[in-house]
Parts: structure tokens; sequence; C-alpha cells
């Protein structure tokens, strides 16, 4: 296996970290343990939990009014998947990759070889209708006035052919799902049928669906607006459940973390989900105002534990929904590589939080209305200082005990700074 | 039957106005004439449309800061018909009322011969679960934690056996439907168990779905939050969709206007739930913040326009489902029987306007992508002065062309505030 | 003056409405005539009222997601003149366009030239420091971390420099103005120095006040969010607002419809700045959910009507103020011209709305607290249909009757597809 | 000095502890000194950081739908000291109560000596004109259509008289501030004159600034809305800031975390408002929805700790200010005393967490455009379980280590339910 991060590196940075780490490890098995905790079996558990890293989220993300490229910039999903790697090598949680139909495409067989010899998979499929792409032979039509829920028949074929092209490279690298996000809707109300444009795009998924392989699973995911600022086909959960609900066995809904309307309580719909036997999955990021893309657990990571609270809380229920957990983000500001290692490790921190709930109290207390202490034990396990776990989690795998210092100290970034020619800072003139 | 409006008040008065309305009417129905529509059979159609009045808007609402009553202030059910009658007598737009147990508990047959003398009929029945009754023996255990979905299966049972009641008071009185809207929730994240929670409240349900007698339907009302403020058990679309699919063939989904997240689209919500064959009803009413309880279409009339177009545009599907059309409003500032006579116009002002719409012309917009010219059709609607067809919809039912300057002239209030005592202004200390 | 519309198309187009329109503007006029109105007096107020469109508002507009193109987009500031001109000949609200520069930097005698030629002239100019110019000799420092406010005197510098060129641009062509909107800010708590930043903001527009000519006004626009999602520098009109007393009396703060919360009264801003002697002018659009930047009236119409009700309310305040009216909106799904046509026409409309109220019959009713009358009063004032003052309006000053209907058969659109160049539909890749 | 909790409680609690909390604080002592921390610093400085209780907050809250007390409900003021007293002895984070008139008047020397025997003092005063107080001869008009911005002058005269007295009550017994709410506004448009009503505040504020003694500040307190519905007079930071601009150098704004805007960047408001000189104070609890008064930190720990941030970050600037610190929770399904307790606790968290901030190595990572370090480098200090250094600085100030455990422990509850008897569950009503 190939490495883009140089093997000393990892091994001089822990040396350099490693005493202090063990103090805080031990010290914190201790006060685990007087809470009847085992802090090797947590970081097991820990190190089972992973996350996929989005091929698109490695290039500098941007707003309708700019974009401001950082150096070394990925070139193509070669690039990207040597990105990948270097997240992966450090941060050890992001085993897995979700690319993105046509940005990505590339012969599938070159793909999976490079894959393996990064030590990288390929986690759900994404495809694109929400942009037209200029040249393509395969997209004649405009999706400007939608895809999947296009009033002409023939936009939703060319649609659901692009769909099913995307399943079948998939297949062809190993992957097992796609996740569906489609920008359909409108800008006036009166511009679309609200009913009608529903019935066209389920219509549609269903031949997605009839185009799954055996042991696949298709994620709609909702969105309550942009880039429709009307209305949007699947805006929330409960259209995204409608949709499931009809479209059968292989449907699910996945959650984006920042796809809701304001205040709404995320981690509820997360638990009706799972009870509809429908969670599907996750794309994991942080917001305030909108579909922000900011990285997991920089605006409300108290949210972000709530969450997997309800996931460690529904136990078995959810062993059989097995949701994937992908990231969703867009780094504008940050060196994208940095952002996606921290995430994965915000991601698990909130999960090694929510398994330090003592459950059997917690449910004793709710059923006591002991609303105070309730809240407090869980207030309790989000306010531990895990990073210990963590930490030893990414240590024993070989990845670094802090990687954002290791990854400073590897100068790959401006190592494929050097390879990879700059980007001119893109002026949109979208307004 | 008996009024208690003097039969000359109302004819008085719409001699004062009669020649100015009849050229308003006149010179309407020639430019309605010009778009191929038929202003009389307009005005048939907009007097066969009915909204229930609620009997506790009748009282002067508050908040949890205050309540100011007004002169007249109703003491029981009796008087809040005599009200209702007025409002009925003069805006021709609500002959039902929708009763609230325990509020309004009184003997059944009373209840109906008095509203028999009024010429009104009783709508949809509402429960209370979300408050205590101190002294009520049918109620020795608190709500205070929940009622339908509490922890403890005696509360429950105590808040089922209040819904069967109600039913059986709503059967004695010719009700057909009873809505079901609970405050159970929490308050902090751990306090309440989100699935379990709503898991009882479907076993609940369920048992008040037994007691439903053949012809009557359930309403599920859902509320984003308040007086829960942390998580509310049903607290979206999503979830009271899935209580009325658990629930079976009599349950349905209640829309009220205010308790979405905000920005939401609700017409969106109101299509969906026309499409899943599970919209039974609404609660009209207008907000800006949160659950405002303000007179519909005081703040956005634009989005009561496009709730009705959606009623209009689903047509015959529409038919199977016969929502029932409520107000549930707080009148802090206003008499309450003004709010209501003119919440009821509003509430036909736009369904009138969404009647003007031309739906093939629309659709055939739709269907090629213009935009803007769809929306600017929908807006000519909207922006079509239709006072007219409901003044003359009101004139030849019996009632008032100006419906709040001939109850000001009627004397009414000040008449029932020389009867009924004054109440003293609450302060409610509930900070 | 030269016209992009040729002359005999409005003069057909009119002729064949023209009877229509007369019954229609000679029946709405007898029911204003009853309220005490004079339609021609209104006409004549109505016709005074302008509003200046965006010269980036011509060309299609999108999202970070995709931008779809229609046919015949202009490809630079002269032929987005040449639009202009199309918009002011048929709906005759427009007569000025505002600039954006380095967009549309070109010879200020050829722009001033050009202008004459077309019968428009130029309202406030707007700078662009929110995006990276790559090739521009001008700007060698990025503005990925700020602008006005960055961290670096360096970037400041050449951020000022860039604002006073703006200026002398204006200054050349008949500009009285400077709009100043950054997008500076930051993505996540502690990147930015909350205080410092607004400091460094101070700081650089004292230096572009010095630099305003005599008569000159500079407008601070905020907006809550976007292109920064954790903080924004001008974020609210609290800020905008200390900004303009710092800055002194040639500053003053723009208002943008899209920049608020969620449920904010915008009204009431406009209320506060007007007394604080500091509104400097609009930028009008609609939205539900964010900076939608939708078409004027589209969204929340009753909304636009209670700003200009503010506006007219305010009476001879506001006459020191003389507030500048701009258009600002992204036209994605729509002809831009025919967007910016309808705009302009809602804008007057609830102009024309507003001039409807009877202020002191209003005032009486507010003092005596009678919520319900006030409020009618208010409401009849907007849903009267005073499309036939808009129309008469445009007529007598040369305009077009019905604006989309000439414009459509004016065949421009189709006669500049064929001139200008197809643009690639461009599918950005930020997401 | 009496004190309802007997002495050995504590002291019992405490020894229970010890061995477990010593262990705690020594193994956090080392992370700090790592980090350069001097542990034993910052428990004096938590130490000397209180907070004030606002003595409603000791009874149960509830919301226009319902109250359910609890029992042990204290019956007037003095048994609200008491319990007040009890949240001191255990906490020792809230030596100062906030009174509110009329609900806590009583002969001054009598409060005055019986805060001295409990080790009590006074904080801010806080007047009530958002209820009438039926019998109070004080009182003869309604606030019904508002109070110090009310239309009429004799409303005015009233309040101001109120809030006169509310300040003499204030100076007796050692107040040195008066905070104003008023709940003043309109649920329609039209309803009110923005601006005019905003002008009769200005005109009853300088009033009551006159009235103030030496050395008093005031207070506006700006609230988004609630009890109005449309438009509130004082709804935002900009208008409370163009209030205390107006009323001179007595006069301050004060910040309740649950009076903004959704999505709102509070902790951007507070760094405003210390530029502007104008900070006075905070009322802090914790929401999601609205004013939803829930107990610090439940819901967004991490805004909690940015506001604390931007107080530490402030340094100099704040001395001046010095900002009053006061709770303001509506405390509905908790024992009051344990909810007080616990976010006096939340609130020395927050502040503890901000101390750990590396001032100086933050403001370089800024400075260098480092958003990804200087993001973490506060998180870090957020994620530091300070819980040792708070029991710490209860400990050292007699109080309990785990004072919600103590509190149990100590009967204190079921004493007081004793001796007071039962209040009926309230069912409000008010819909």
């Amino acid at each position: 296996m190939t490495s883009p991060i140089e093997a000393g590196v990892i091994e001089r940075h822990n040396a350099s970290l490693r005493a202090d780490h063990e103090a805080d490890f031990h010290s914190l098995g201790e006060r685990l343990a007087r809470r009847g905790l085992d802090a090797d079996a947590l970081v097991d558990k820990v190190a089972r939990f992973t996350v996929a890293v989005p091929s698109w989220g490695t290039g500098t993300g941007g707003t309708r009014f700019a974009r401001f490229p950082g150096p070394g910039e990925p070139r193509g999903i070669f690039e990207k998947l040597d990105d990948c790697a270097v997240i992966q090598a450090l941060g050890r949680a992001s085993p897995a990759v979700s690319l993105h139909i046509p940005w990505d495409k590339a012969d599938p067989a070159e793909l999976k070889e490079r894959a393996d010899a990064l030590g990288l998979r390929f986690d759900a499929m994404n495809s694109n209708t929400f942009q037209d792409h200029p040249g393509d032979p395969n997209q004649p039509l405009s999706y400007k006035f939608g895809s999947l829920s296009h009033a002409d028949p023939a936009v939703r074929d060319q649609a659901v052919r692009h769909n099913v092209e995307t399943i079948r490279i998939g297949e062809a690298i190993g992957s097992r799902a796609l996740t569906v996000w489609i920008g359909d809707g409108s800008n006036f109300a009166g511009q679309s049928d609200l009913s009608r444009a529903f019935d066209r795009y389920i219509e549609s998924m269903k031949r997605i669906v009839e185009a799954l392989p055996e042991g696949w699973r298709v994620f709609s995911e909702h969105k309550m607006y942009e880039p429709a600022f009307y209305s949007t086909v699947v805006s929330d959960w409960g259209t995204s459940l409608m949709a499931a609900q009809e479209l059968g066995t292989k449907a699910f809904c996945l959650v984006d973390l920042g796809h809701h309307a304001p205040n709404t309580n995320i981690e509820q719909i997360v638990a009706r989900l799972i009870r509809a036997e429908k969670l599907g999955g996750f794309h994991f990021n942080d917001s305030r105002y909108g579909d922000d893309d900011l990285d997991a657990g920089s605006i409300d990571p108290f949210r972000l534990f709530l969450v997997f609270n309800e996931l460690v809380e529904a136990g078995e229920r959810l062993d059989r929904l097995e949701p994937a957990h992908m990231i969703d983000q867009s780094h504008n500001v940050t060196d994208p590589i940095e952002s996606l290692i921290r995430s994965g490790a915000e991601i698990r921190r909130a999960y090694a939080q929510a398994l330090l709930v003592d459950r059997a109290e917690l449910r004793g207390l709710q059923d006591e209305g002991d609303a105070l202490l309730a809240s407090d034990r869980l207030k309790a396990a989000f306010r531990t200082d895990v990073e210990p776990l963590l930490a030893e989690a990414r240590r024993r795998a070989g990845g670094a005990i802090d990687p954002i210092r290791a990854y400073r100290a590897s100068g790959y970034r401006a190592r494929v700074a050097a390879e990879r020619p700059a980007v001119a800072g893109s002026g949109g003139g979208i307004v």
C-alpha cells in the first residue's frame, strides 16, 4: 500500500506527544472507571466507527459570490483520492470515499486500482442532475426547470439514465448505495404544480430503484431550499419518508444536518426515521443559517452529540438499518484536508460521548419525570473531554495523536502545491 | 329560530349600502366576465364554503404574561353560543361551532337544543390533556409530564378516557370528528425518550380510534413547540403522517397554519397530505413568529391564498377527503366577535381568489416552464378585489354587506356587557 | 434618442388594449372617488416614483450549484444598457441604472454617451471586494479573508483604493452615491475577532467617506449571512446604524429586503432608520428563506406594501432623506428583462396602494386602540387592485399598458439572441 | 446569619465526595499547568463571578396553556428569599436577588432586614407594566394597548410613576439599577404607528431616567416578540441602542439570550454593545424556538461559552461597563431551586472555559487567517471539563461539591412543602 504521507512523519510526531498522551489517557481511564466504563472498550468502539469523505470536499468550496482556491487544489479524481488517503493515514476515521458523477467520472478499473493501492474503498455514489454539463453528449437537455420531476418526459428519461449510469459505475468499484439529491423546485408560486412535480419524481425514482443491483440501497436526500427558493420537491423529511415508503424496501431517507428549517429538532427526526425503519444515512456538517456546509460540530457541537445519542440509544434497532455515515461540507476558508481530518474526529467525538451515557440510569430518570437529573446525566457525558480516547484510537490504528499538527509537519500541502498548478480565484459574478 | 341580533339591524344596514354595493358587484362582474368567469356562479360557490368557529375564540385570549379581557366576556358555553350566533347572523360563513372539553362541558341535550334554536351545529370536538383541571374527579393525575405519551400507564389511561368522553359528548350533539392536540414533549434533552414517547402516543391513540363511532374521524394536530420547548411528541407533519398511517382509515392530519417551523412552505404540506389521502382539516389563523394565533390573513394574506390555491387545484381528489375548516385564533386586542366575523370573510376571500385562476392556462404555462407568466396569472387572481363577491354571498344569505359595521350598529356588545359581569384583568405572573 | 424597441410596437399593443384599460381605469376612478381619492393625482404620483435597475440583473443569475443562462445574455455593460433601455421603454419605471465595478468598468465618457442616447442615467455605484478579480493589476491581494476589515492593512488599502476608483467612475458618469456591501466575516467561532474586525471596517470606511465628492452619499448595506456563515461584520441594521453614525453626515444605511433574520419586521427597521435620519435607500427583492433575491413582491406582497406604508407615512421627514430606490435581484429562471419590468411595476403597486390609506382616519383609529378597524383600513388599501393606475402611468409616459405582453410581441429577445453568442450552462462544482 | 439549610448537610455531603473531587481537581490542575494555566488562580476568578437570581424564578413557571406547580411553592417575597438563600448556600454563585414590582412589593426595611439575615443583597429592580394589576389603586388604567408608549398620556404617566416607585423601593433596599422591559407593541399591521410609539417610549423613559438616583443605571431590554405578535416597540438591539443613546449616560442595553430572531449571532451583539459602551447586562437563559426561558446552557452550551468569550476578550473595556449578570428563566418542569443552582453553575462553567483561551495565541492565528487552528483553540477551551474548578470554588466558599445532590439530601423541599399549602394546577384557558 502506497501512502502519500512519509512513514516516519507520524511515528516521529507521535513519539513527541506520547508521554502527555499516555498521562491523559490514563487519567481519563481512571475517571471513566469510576463511572463503570472501560476506556479500552470505548477505544475499540470508536475505532470501529468510520465516516466516508466526499471526493468533492477535497477542493476548496465557495458561494455564489466567489470561490477562493488554496494552493495545491486537486485537478481530478485521482488527486482527490491522494488527498483522501492523507486524511485517512492521519485520522484513521475515513477509509471510504463518496464519489460524485460526472465530476469524478473515470475508468472504473483504474479507480478501483488506485483506491486499493491507497487503502481506500468507495461509499455511496452521488448523481448530479442539478447542473448542466456542457459538452456532455449524455446530457443534451437542460435541467434549468428540473430533472427527475421535470414536466418534459424526455428530461426525466435523461436524468434517470444518468442515475442508472452512476449506479453502474458504483457497481464496478464496489459501492453499495446511491444518494439522490435533486435541486428540483420552483422560484415562484405558480411556476410549478406542487403535486404533479412530486408524482413525476416518484415515477422517475421507481425506475432508478428498478435499476439497483441486489444488495444496493437508494437514499433520497431532502433539503428545505436552495437552489430553488419558493418550493422544493423533496423539501423535508416527511416528503422524503413518503417517497421511501412508495419506493419500497431498497429506498431510505438520508439526513443532511444542514437541510432543515430553522430551529428544527434534528435528533427527533433521526428517531422517527429509525422507528419507520427508513433511516438510510447522514451527510454530516454544521450550520447556523441555511445549508452552510460548515465543519461538523463547529457551530453547535451539542446538537451533533444529540444525534449520536439517538443512534446509540436505538441500539439493536439500528443494526438492521446500518445507516451510512458521510461528510458533506464546503471548505471555503480552510485547507480541505485539515477540515476533513478534524470533522472525522468531531463526529467520532460525538459518538464517543454518546457511548458514555448510562442508558439504564437515564431511562429510570425519564420514567420518574426527573427532568433535571436526566438532562444533567446527558450533559455530563457531553462535557467529558474524550480527546484521549480519540487520540488513542488513531494511535492504535497507525494514525497521528494530533493529526492536524502531524499533517502540517508532513509538508504534504506544499509538495502538491508545487505539482498542481494554481487555480485562479474565481469571481462568479452570480449575485 | 331566535337570533341575538335584532332583525331590522341588518336590513337597515344593507339598505344604506345597497347602491354602492350593487355598483361594485356589477363592475366586478363585467371585469370577471372578460376573463370568462361568472360572478353569480362564484357567489354560489363562496356561499357554500363555511368555516367553523371555536367556542373558546369568543373570549379574549392572552399570553403567559397577561390577559386583558374586554366587556361582556361570555361566562360559559351557552353565552359563547350566543356570540357564535351573532357571528353567523352577520357573516353567514360560520354555521358550526367547535367545542373544547372540559371547558364547554354541559348537558348534551341542552347544548343541542340551544344550538338548534340559534341555527348552529357542532363541528369537530377538541379534547384537552394539556392542562390539569383541579377539582375534576375524572382527572386525579397530573399532565405535567405528558398525557397520551406519559411514561406512566395510569396517566395514559386517564387521558384516553377523557378523549373517549369527549367523543361521547360529540356523538350526542351531532359532531363527527375529534381533534387531538397534546402538549406532550420535553424541555430538556434527555428528559424524555423521543422514541418511546411516540410509541406510547401511538398506543394511546389506537385506543381512541377504537372508540370512534361509525363515520367519525380523528385528526392528529402537530405543532413545532410550545408548551414544550426542547422536543414535542407530534412536532411536524411527518410525525403526524406516520401517526395517521399507523392509526388507520379513520385517522387524518390537521394543519394549523401557525404550527410550523419558520419559512415553511405550508401549501406544499397541504399538497403532500392530499396526495397521501390524509389531509383531515385546518385550523386557520395567521402568524409571523410562532403559534401567534392572529386573525387569518392578517400577516401574510398571500400565503392563505396559496393554501386555498392547493385546495382548489386538488379538485376531485379533495372531495373524498372533505377536510374540516376551522378557525383557531387568540383574540387578545380585538372584540372576538369582530375578529371571528372578519376571519371568516378573509378565509372566504382566499377561496374566492383561488376560484379565479384559469387552471388549464396555468397548467400550460407550468409545462412550458414559463415561470414569469405562471406566477403572474396566480398573482392576478390574488390581487383581484373580490370583496363584492363576499358581500353579495352574505347579503343573499341574509347577512350584512359590511358585517363589522352592522355589528357595531347593533349594540350587541354593550348589551351583553351590561348582562355579563366584568372579568378582572388577569396578571398571570407566569414569565 | 435611440430605442432598442421599435416605436410602433408599443403603440399597436396599447391600441389593442385601450378600450378595456379605459373602462377599468374609469371604474376604479369612480370607486376611488367614493373614498375621496383622485385617480389622476394618483397616476401623477406613481409616475414620479422610479426605481433603478441593477446592470448585473440583466444577466441570468444562479446559485453556488449552477447557473442556467438564457438566450441573448448581454456580454458587457453596453449590451446591459440596451436591455435596461428596453425595460424603461416598456415599463417607464426605471430611468436609472446602478453599475457594479469592476464588472461594468468601461470608459466613462462612452458610458455616459451611450446612456444619454438611450435616455438612461446612472444611480448609485457598487464596489466589489467580495471577489478576487484574477488578472486585475489593481487587485494583487486576495479577499479570501476579508477586504475593508481584513487583518492586513495592505489588503484594506487595496479595498479602499478600489472604492475610491468606483467613486471616481461614478463622478464621471453622473452618479451621486456609493453602495458598499462587503462579504467580510468568518465561518468559525474564533476565526475572527468580532470587535477588531468592525474597528477596521470603520477605519477603512472613514477613508472612503473622505474621498466622497460634494453632494455624494455612501450607503452601508448590512446582511445577516452569506458568504460568511458564522459571523458577518456588517450583519444587521444595528451595526449598520453604528457605522453610519460614526462615519458622519454623508453615511447612510441601505436596506435590502432579503438581508434580515427570519421573521424580522422590516418595515419597523425602515421606521427606525427614518427616525435616526439614516435611511439611505433600498435594494428591493423578495425572499422566503435567506437572501433569495427573488422578484419584488413575489413571495410576500403584503410585506412590500407595509414598507411603502412607512415611507408614505413618514411624509416630509422622508423628503430630507430622499432614499435611493434600487432593485437587487437574481433572475435564475425567468427572462431578466421581464422580471425587471415586472418588479418595477410591483414596487410601484405597493407605493400606489400605500397612497390610498387615509392617514388621518388611520391615526384616529390607532389613538383609540381600534386594532380591528385600523388593520382593516390598511388591508383595504392593500387589496385594492391598482393595476389600472399603474397601466395609465405607463401609458401616459409612452410605455406599454401590459409591458410583458408588449415585450414578447417586440421580438427583442430573439433578436439579441441572434446577435449575442450563447453562453454555456455553467456547472460550478461549488457545493 | 440564618440559613435555611442545616449546617451539617453540606459538610457531610462534601466529606463523602472529597477524595474523588481532590483527585479530579489535581489531575485537571496538571493538565492546565501544561497549558500554562494555574488552577488556583482560575478558582479565584470563578469564585468572584456571581449572577443574580430572579425572585420570580423560585416559583414554577408555565405557558399560556398551563402551569403545573410543584410542592412547596413560595407564597410571597419572604419565602422566595428563603429559597434564594438555599440556592446561594449550596451553589455560592448567587448572592444577589433581582426583585419584580409589584409582585415583590413589601416594606423595604423588612426586605432589607430579611436579606441581610440570609446573607443576600438586591440586584437590579424590575418594573411591570405588561400586566394589569386588578385592585391596585396605583393602576386605574389598563395596559392592554401599551404602557410607556401608549397613545394616551394618562397611561404613560401611570407607567412612568410605577417605574419611579420601583426605583424608590430599590433605593431603599440597596439596588443600583432598574431593568425596563415592556410588552408594548401591536398584533396587526396598522394597529399602531411604529414611529410615534417609539417617540412616546423615549419620552417616557426620559422621565424615568430623570428619576434615577446618583450612581444608578437603567437597562432597556429588547425582545423580538411576545406578548405582541406583529410589532414590538423595543424589538431588537438596534432599537435598544437608539434608546440608550438618546437617554444618556445612565442608560444601557440589556441582552436577554432568548429575545433574538432565529439564527442570530448573539455574541456579536455583545461585542457591538461593548464597543458602543452601552452593554448594561444580561438575562441568562437558553432557548431553541423563541423566548423559551429554559435553563442556561441546556440547549446550546457552546453559544453561552461564546458570549463569555466576548466578555473575557473585551478585558479592560468591560471594566468600565460592569455589566449586570442576572438569570431570567421559567422553570416549568423542574424544582426551581435545582434549576437555579444548576444555571448558576452553567454560567460559571462558560466563564471558566473562556478563561482558558490563550488570547495572544488566538490573536496571532486570527491575524494569520488560520481559521482552522483559531477555531480549534477556542473549541479546546470549550471542551475542557472544568467541573473540578467550579466544585472547588463552591467548596472553598462553603458550598457543596455537588449542590444538587446536597440539596436533595437536605430535605428542604419536603420541609417547605409541609409548611406551604399546595397550589392548584392552573388551567389558564388562554389558548
